[in-house]
C-alpha cells in the first residue's frame, strides 16, 4: 500500500473477462416514487391523465428507438434490438390498460404508471431466468415516463470525455447502448447475472464486467478502482503497481490465446470439435471470430420470442440458412423450439397456472401440444439446408423417457430431417440414456439445466450457488452414464451447458467420453488452448478423480491435480 | 343396459377407497361476480363501505368457527382446526387493508372484497402445492362476504334427508365439515387433487370419492351415479345390478382387509416394518386402527405453519412426546421441519424471490441460515423422547451432498439425537447414496420429490402425471442405488412416498431392497394383505422385472407378471 489506503478487494461475478482501472462514475440517481397522488375526480381529470400517461410512454418508446439507431449507427446492431423490444414493451396495450384503470379508480397519471408497471414486474420476476433478466428493463421504461411526468432528470449514464469505470444498480439497455468502448473500460453492477443484458452487451463491446456485486453500492464516484472480469474481482484503491501488473497479464493472455487457433484436439491430437452456441445469425460474426467448427446449439427461440404470431415459414428458413451457411465444412446443431419455464411465448402459452415453470410444460412437452410449430419448423430446417453442404443436426429439448424421444425422432423422419438428436438435460434421462440412444443418432448434454434438475437447486437462486455446480460429482455421474451409453451405441455425445466452456472442466468432459464441446464464443480460445496443452489420458485420469471425490470442491481439486497448471493462461 | 339408456363413465383420481350410488346433489351455484361498482365518492362513503366490508368478512369468520365447533361436537375435531384456519384468513389484517385500499379507490364494498382477494389469490395459486391447495378455502370466504353484501344466498351444500353423491368444483372445508356420513355416499369434484380438503376430509369421514374429474361438471341433479373411490371412475346411470355387484365388491375388500393385520411381512416371513405418515398427534387414532407399527414420517411443519413466530419449546416437547408415547415397542421417525417451497413459514421468509420454490430454499436449507429453529427442534426431540421404550430416528429434509449430512448428522449429536437420518429425495442424493450412508444411521426415500426432480416434472402440474410416475425407470434406479448403498453399510433404507401405498409398488421397492414402507394409515391394509400374498423372490424377480422395462407402463406390466394378481383385492 504505497500510499497507506486500507486495500479492499470486492467479489462479484466475472461475466466479460479482461481487466480494465479507471475513476468509478455511477449512473443518474434513481427516478424517486412518484406520491400515491389522486386527480380531480371528474371524467375530464381522468381523460387528461390518460393522455399525459400515453404520451410520456409514447416519448419513452420513440427515445428507446432513437437511440437504438444510434447505436446502430455505430455499429451495435444488436443494441438496436434489444431497444426495439424495450420499446415495443413501453408501447404493450395491456399495459396501458393497466395505466387507465388506476387512472379510472382515481389515481394520478405517474403514481399510475409506477403501480400498473409494479404488477408487470411481479410477473416477469416470478416468470423464470429469461424474463427476470428483463426487469432491469421494465424498471428503465417506468423511470423514464415517471421522470417524464414528474419533470424530474431522466436517468442514465452522465456524458463523459476521459476513460471510467461504469458503476451502476444494474444497466438497461439503454444505458449500455450508446456508451463508447473506447471510454468505458469496465462495467460494475450491484446485480444481474450471465444472461443479464450488461452481461451480454459487455462481452459484445468486449469490456470487462463484473456483475453480481452488491458491494459495489458503495462505491463513491470518483473512486479509482481495478476491474477483474476474469476473477470476477474489484479492487479499490489499487497501487499503481498492481493497475500495470494486471493490465499485462491481461494483454499477455489475450494475445496467448489469440495464437490459439486451428480444430479443437487435445495435445496428442484427439480431436475434439469445438462449437459455438448461438442464438441467430446476428451470433455468427462472434462464433467465426473465436474460431468454432461449427455450432452446437442454435437456440431458436430468440426468433419466437415477443411475437404474437409464430414466424413465418419463409422467415424460419432465412434465419436457419444464414447459420448453416456459415460453416460450410461443418455441422450445426439446432435445437427446436424451446418455449415454456423461462422463455414463455404470446402464441404458446402454458396451459395453466406453473408454480415451478421450470418443472412444468417446457421445451418437447409443450411442442407436443402444439405439433403445427413442431412440424412448421422441422420443415423450414429441411428447406434452408437444402443443397448445403453443412450438416444439420436436429434435437430436441427436455426429453425425458424413451416415448418423447421416439416421438421426436418420427416427427424429424416425417420432416426429411436425417440427424435426429436429443438433449439430455433432465436426470431421468442421463440415467436411461441407454435405453433413448436407439430412438436417436446423438446426445447433447445440458449441463445447466442437468445440474438444476440433479441438485433441485434454481440456476436463479444465488443462495444455491453451491449447488449449482457441474462439479458435483453426481453431476459427473449423470456425464459419465450419457457419454458411456453414448460410446456403447456409437452416437456422439456433445455438451452444451456452461460447463463445456470452463477450460478446465472441459478436459474432464472430454476425459468423460463426451466427444464435442459447445460454448458461448468468448469462451472458445480458452477452452482450445486449454485442451491443447492436454493428453487425452490426462483428461481420463482427471475424470477419474473428479468421479472419485465426494464434493464438488474435492472433485476440481482432484482433477486439477492431474491437470499440469498452465500460468501463462491463467489457470 | 336393461333400461337402454347409453351407458357413460367418467374418469378422476380416486383419492378415498370404497363404493357408493346415489342421486347428485350439486353444491349451491357460485355467487355472482360483483359489478365494477363505484361508492358515492366522499370520505364517508368510504367509512361506510369500509365498515360493511369488515362486518361481513367478520360475520363469516364468525359462521366458519361455529360450523366447526358444530363439527367438532360431532366429533370431527379436524374439520373445527381447518375451519379455524379459515377464519382466520378471514380475518387476515393484510386483506382487510386490501379491500380498505380498494375503498379509498372509489370502489364499492362487494367489488373491493372482490378484487382484494383476487390478489391473494394469485399468491396462493402461485406458491405451490400446500397453499394453492388452500385457494378453494379463500375461494369460499371471498363468496360468503360478497354473497352477505350483495344479499344473495350463501354458498354451500343444501339440507337432504336422503343419501346422495356431492358433485361440486371443488369442496370447500365449511361444506364438507358438517356433512353427515350416514346421508353422503360419496363426493365427485370437478378440481382437487390427493392433498385437497376434499380428499383430506373423504378420507377422515371413511367417505369414498374421486376428485380432478372435469366431466362431473355435466352431472344434473338428480342423476344416479356410482363412484368408485378405489379405481378413481363414476359410473352414470348404472344397472342395478352393477351397484349392487360394486358394493358387494367393495364390502368383501373391506372386510378382507380387516382381517390383515399384525407386523408387515412377506409370504415367506422377510419383515418389512409397515409404518405411518403422520402430520401430528391429531393422525394417531387412524394410524393405530390401521395397525402402523410405528411413525415412518412425521411432517412436523403442521405444527409451525400459520403462525406469526416458532412454537415454544414446551409447545413441541408435547407434540413430539404424544406421538412417541403411542408406540411404545414401534420406532418414530420424526422429519425436521421442511420449511419453503409449498409451506412457507411466517417467521421462516425465503431470502429473496423464488421463480421455482421447488428448486429453491427449503428444507434442510433453509434450517442451515436458521440454525436457531433446527437446534430447538433437536432438543425438544431429545427431552420428549426421554424416559420412553420408543426408538427415535430424526431425518433432515431436502439433503443433496454430503456436506449437508454431515452438518445434519453435527447437529443431532450436539443435541444428544442418537439416531440421525437423511430423506433421499434429491436425485444427486440417490446417485451419490454410497458417500452420504457413512456420515449417517439411515436413508428414507421420499419418492414424491425423487420423482419430481429426476423427472423435472412438477407435482402440481396434472398435464405432466405420465412424468410424474414412480413406476419410471430411472427412478426405480434411484431407489436401488439408494437401497445397495444402504446394504453395503448396513444402514435402514426406507420409502415414505406415495409410491409405499402403491400395493403393487410396495412388493416391487421391497425386492429393490427398501427396509420398510411408510404411507398414509388408510393404505396400510392393502399393502399389508399385498405384502403377506408374495414372497420376497417374487418381490426381487418384480423388481429385476420392472428395471428392464423402458417405460413406466411396461415396468409396471413387467412387475405385475412377477407377482401373481390377488383379484379378491382388487389387484
Amino acid at each position: 500500500m504505497p500510499d497507506g489506503r486500507a486495500a479492499r478487494m470486492l467479489t462479484g461475478a466475472g461475466v466479460s473477462p479482461g481487466a480494465g482501472a479507471g475513476p468509478v462514475v455511477r449512473v443518474a440517481g434513481s427516478v424517486p416514487e412518484p406520491p400515491a397522488a389522486t386527480h380531480g375526480g371528474t371524467a375530464e381529470d381522468a381523460r387528461g391523465e390518460k393522455a399525459a400517461a400515453t404520451r410520456a410512454l409514447e416519448a419513452v418508446a420513440a427515445d428507446l428507438e432513437a437511440c437504438g439507431e444510434r447505436a446502430a449507427a455505430a455499429g451495435n446492431a444488436d443494441a438496436r434490438d434489444v431497444l426495439g423490444a424495450q420499446a415495443l414493451m413501453a408501447r404493450d396495450p395491456g399495459l396501458a390498460d393497466g395505466v387507465a384503470a388506476q387512472i379510472d379508480g382515481g389515481t394520478a397519471a405517474a403514481r399510475a404508471v409506477y403501480e400498473a408497471f409494479a404488477v408487470y414486474r411481479a410477473v416477469l420476476a416470478s416468470a423464470g431466468e429469461y424474463l427476470a433478466a428483463r426487469v432491469a428493463d421494465l424498471d428503465d421504461i417506468r423511470d423514464r415516463a415517471v421522470a417524464r411526468l414528474l419533470g424530474v432528470p431522466m436517468p442514465g449514464v452522465p456524458q463523459r470525455d476521459e476513460p471510467f469505470v461504469l458503476v451502476a444498480r444494474d444497466l438497461a439497455p439503454a444505458d449500455t447502448a450508446v456508451l463508447d468502448p473506447a471510454l468505458v473500460v469496465a462495467f460494475v453492477t450491484e446485480e444481474g447475472g450471465p444472461t443479464s443484458h450488461t452481461a451480454i452487451l459487455a462481452r459484445t463491446m468486449g469490456v470487462p464486467a463484473v456483475v453480481a456485486c452488491p458491494e459495489c453500492a458503495d462505491l463513491a464516484e470518483g473512486t479509482r478502482v481495478l476491474v477483474d472480469g476474469t476473477a470476477g474481482t474489484v479492487h479499490v484503491d489499487p497501487a499503481e503497481t498492481e493497475v500495470s501488473a494486471a493490465l499485462r497479464r491481461s494483454a499477455a493472455r489475450a494475445s496467448l490465446l489469440a495464437e490459439s487457433t486451428g480444430p479443437g484436439a487435445t495435445r496428442d491430437g484427439h480431436a475434439v470439435p469445438l462449437l459455438a452456441n448461438v442464438g441467430g445469425p446476428q451470433d455468427l460474426d462472434a462464433a467465426l471470430a473465436a474460431g468454432a467448427e461449427g455450432v452446437g446449439l442454435y437456440r431458436t427461440e430468440f426468433l419466437f420470442l415477443d411475437r404474437a404470431h409464430a414466424p413465418s415459414d419463409a422467415e424460419q428458413e432465412a434465419a436457419y440458412r444464414a447459420v448453416l451457411e456459415a460453416f460450410p465444412q461443418g455441422k450445426v446443431v439446432v435445437r427446436t423450439l424451446d418455449a415454456g419455464a423461462d422463455k414463455p411465448l404470446a402464441f404458446l402459452p402454458p396451459p395453466g397456472e406453473e408454480p415451478n415453470p421450470a418443472l412444468g410444460e417446457r421445451g418437447l412437452r409443450m411442442l407436443r401440444r402444439h405439433p403445427e410449430v413442431l412440424s412448421a419448423q422441422l420443415t423450414a430446417l429441411r428447406r434452408a439446408s437444402a443443397g448445403l453442404t453443412t450438416r444439420l443436426e436436429v434435437m430436441a429439448p427436455m426429453v425425458t423417457d424413451v416415448e418423447e424421444a421416439r416421438y421426436f425422432a418420427a416427427a424429424c423422419a416425417e420432416a426429411g430431417i436425417d440427424h435426429p438428436g436429443i438433449m439430455i438435460e433432465v436426470p431421468a434421462a442421463a440415467l436411461r440414456a441407454g435405453d433413448l440412444a436407439p430412438e436417436v443418432e446423438f446426445f447433447s448434454v445440458g449441463t445447466n439445466d442437468l445440474t438444476q434438475y440433479a441438485c433441485a437447486a434454481d440456476r436463479q437462486i444465488g443462495g444455491l450457488a453451491r449447488l449449482q455446480d457441474a462439479w458435483q460429482p453426481a453431476v459427473l455421474d449423470l456425464v459419465a452414464l450419457t457419454a458411456e451409453a453414448a460410446v456403447d451405441t456409437e452416437r456422439g455425445c456433445g455438451v452444451c451447458g456452461e460447463a463445456a466452456g470452463d477450460p478446465v472442466l472441459a478436459c474432464v468432459l472430454v476425459g468423460l467420453g463426451v466427444t464435442s464441446l459447445s460454448m458461448s464464443a468468448p469462451s472458445l480460445p480458452l477452452v482450445r488452448a486449454s485442451l491443447a496443452r492436454h493428453t487425452l489420458a490426462q483428461c481420463r485420469r482427471a475424470a477419474v478423480a473428479a468421479r472419485s471425490a465426494r464434493t464438488a470442491d474435492e472433485a476440481r481439486t482432484a482433477a486439477r491435480a492431474e491437470l499440469p497448471a498452465l500460468p501463462e493462461l491463467g489457470l
